[in-house]
């Protein structure tokens, strides 16, 4: 096993996942596989968690919920009593392909937490999780060719669904404050986007956060333009600091905006549930193509769901766990500070999961990623969230001197030793 | 809702579906959904069940397992004692795309039942139902324009996917043991199709199970002329009379065949588990294509099947479902000997959900639809599970002397008198 982990790793994710394209066919057989496939290599933070299984590895890799935060003894007491109630045949049987009705309309008041008013069921459509969101609102709008515009660096599995769309990402500028709205601008003039994709807040990868004002403008050009702007928003209720703010979506005035959410961070990531809000043709559309993806979403993660969200255990849930994860990102934003270079420049984000990192140009992240592991820490290149590197060659790569760094799962003490030690292969 | 469901049926349901285009978009915003959603209109059948509300309906229009077989009480007690143990934390944590991997142990030797040996955990993949698993073979092969062989007529919701993914669906005609292969050997010289579909055993729709003879044929084909086939297998555990047969998978030489299989007919369809078998390098392409489509299946319905699986509690299911089962389709067989027209042919299946039946030419199972519900039975016009009908209009549609009839879900009563009603119709 460490010998296998050993050998993988000397290698960089990129060539990991080249090798899988390597394996050689059954001499009997011809594999003619779907032009969609050319290139898709699957998601290299995918990948990387397969080989994080040694225990004295500190992961900043991951973007997964800490384990302590995850409410095991209500959701428990909770599946039981619906099982033992007179919704278990319903939890068990077939369902429809929108979503449990009571489920939609918790929803549709659950996102006026986010300023989503004025929706109705049909703007609504439970999925399995906000990934499915994504692919569901990218499959019904991008054919061969088209472009989606992305901030940079972005989301890194959005980039091979794009990808398996045969459509084409290109990056969108940022601020501190959000999306570069002359670059946005520009770059729609320039290449007639069907959609963009923004993660407004407590970004990932990079933890920031969109202003108020730069929502707004965003909604007002995509508008403007007729640009379909997929909002995903998995982490705007894991706020430690500050004050919520609204999404995009409320400031949409067309219907234009389709808002993504889920309860993969805030509840528990194994169950699958998520929520889609949007113009009701899209949702019909995107309920079209979930009838063949899933049929429909898990009944009893469903009905769990529900359940938490009228007991209203998922913002007692998340009250819990936010100063937690306050302290384990003070904890690496004090060790960035005492051990790494005075030139690394990093996010100082007010919730979500990540700090975003960058060193000065010419360090190398990719390179020394086999160093960090010998050396027992994790983490993520930066350059897998750029759009320009989805169809390039390894060396071609840029943005090799940026770092995506996750605090969520290990301890205080962890994160100290974790960046001390990633600061020696760094100086 | 009595007149809106009035209104509803009083049209088919290709009529239903058409209007759901006519919608008029938001005057300010222009929809450029992509091609592959032209024609996409649902799947027929998930759109009647929501008509079907009426308690007084007598419904053969569905394909579920039965209330009454679905095990409760065991599915709660399993539930609540995973979500105690241990292995809470995994199962509410996020997982692996590829599924437990004591759930992919468990199920490799729950396909030996069907006669796959020799497989290992790389030939196997956890989906989300059986749905996702044709949906994501599709994916890895067809591009714009490959044809995909199907049984005509067959699954009614592998068509619309087929068409999703640009591919051609072409039917194949069947006898009582199977399909015709001299036709299947015509059809693919003719068409060099990338993949076949079919459901072997107890065929959605038909009812019909291919002999052994047949399937070893249909391996060796397809073998010979290198086409992918799926093998779409989700009711041959539902046998209430007659002996198992093996799978066509079982006569695999050279890795082509992917063997799809489900628990939403022999456990509970609402915790959305199925299996997928194939050659690794195919499973990998499903992989990918997963990570995008919707991370991993829910972990607890994963841990739900692992734990009855490993309790033997979904054959014990079966077995005692099947007396159930069995009673309805004789029921059902009966009445239609008794009551319907001389000139009906229909199945009788040793397995499975459905009995497929032809009327004369010239009747119209389409027209009669409003006047079935009026007289409170369902049914589902055999039409749609026609591939040359994927892309026609209402009125060009062939085979409208045909009927889908589910018994599963009717008591032996209903089912009587359900027939007897449909008789008045169609005498």
């Amino acid at each position: 096993m460490h010998r296998r982990l050993h050998f993988c790793v000397a290698t960089t994710v990129y060539n990991m996942l080249a090798q899988c394209q390597k394996m050689r066919y059954n001499k009997d057989m011809q594999l003619d596989f779907s032009t969609r496939m050319n290139g898709l290599n699957g998601n290299a933070t995918r990948e990387i968690f397969k080989l994080l299984t040694r225990p004295e590895i500190v992961s900043f890799a991951g973007g997964l919920p800490s384990n302590e935060c995850l409410p095991i003894e209500e959701i428990a007491e909770i599946s039981n009593t619906l099982l033992k109630s007179k919704h278990a045949t319903r939890i068990l049987q077939y369902g429809t392909t929108e979503g449990f009705v009571d489920l939609k309309e918790a929803l549709l008041t659950h996102v006026k937490g986010v300023g989503i008013t004025n929706q109705t069921l049909d703007n609504c459509l439970v999925i399995s999780g906000g990934q499915q969101g994504l692919y569901l609102a990218l499959s019904s709008f991008i054919d061969k060719g088209d472009v989606v515009l992305v901030e940079n660096p972005t989301y890194l599995a959005v980039l091979p669904m794009i990808q398996g769309f045969e459509g084409k990402a290109v990056g969108v500028n940022a601020t501190e404050n959000g999306l570069d709205l002359a670059d946005l601008e520009e770059k729609i003039i320039k290449h007639k986007p069907k959609m963009l994709y923004v993660v407004p807040t407590f970004s990932n990868p990079t933890g920031k956060t969109y202003s108020v004002e730069n929502r707004k403008k965003i909604a007002e050009l995509s508008a403007k333009y007729n640009v379909i702007v997929i909002e995903d928003d998995p982490y705007s209720a894991l706020r430690f600091e500050g004050n919520a703010l609204v999404s995009i979506k409320s400031f949409d005035t067309i219907g234009n905006i389709i808002y993504i959410s889920s309860f993969s961070k805030t509840l528990a990531p194994g169950l699958r549930v998520g929520v889609a809000i949007g113009d009701a043709h899209i949702i019909r559309k995107m309920v079209i193509l979930k009838q063949s993806a899933d049929l429909h979403t898990s009944n009893l993660s469903q009905a769990i769901v529900l359940e938490c969200l009228k007991q209203n255990l998922i913002a007692k849930s998340v009250k819990k766990s936010m100063p937690i994860y306050l302290q384990r990102k003070n904890a690496m934003v004090a060790a960035i500070q005492a051990y790494m270079p005075k030139s690394f420049k990093f996010t100082n984000p007010e919730g979500g999961l990540f700090i975003w990192g960058e060193f000065e140009k010419g360090v190398d992240t990719v390179a020394l990623f086999k160093e960090a592991i010998d050396k027992n820490v994790a983490y993520i290149q930066g350059q897998v969230f750029f759009a320009e590197n989805v169809h390039k060659q390894v060396d071609a790569l840029a943005y090799k001197n940026t770092i995506r760094l996750n605090y969520s799962t290990e301890t205080p003490s962890s994160i100290t030793s974790g960046i001390q030690n990633l600061s020696k292969i760094f100086s």
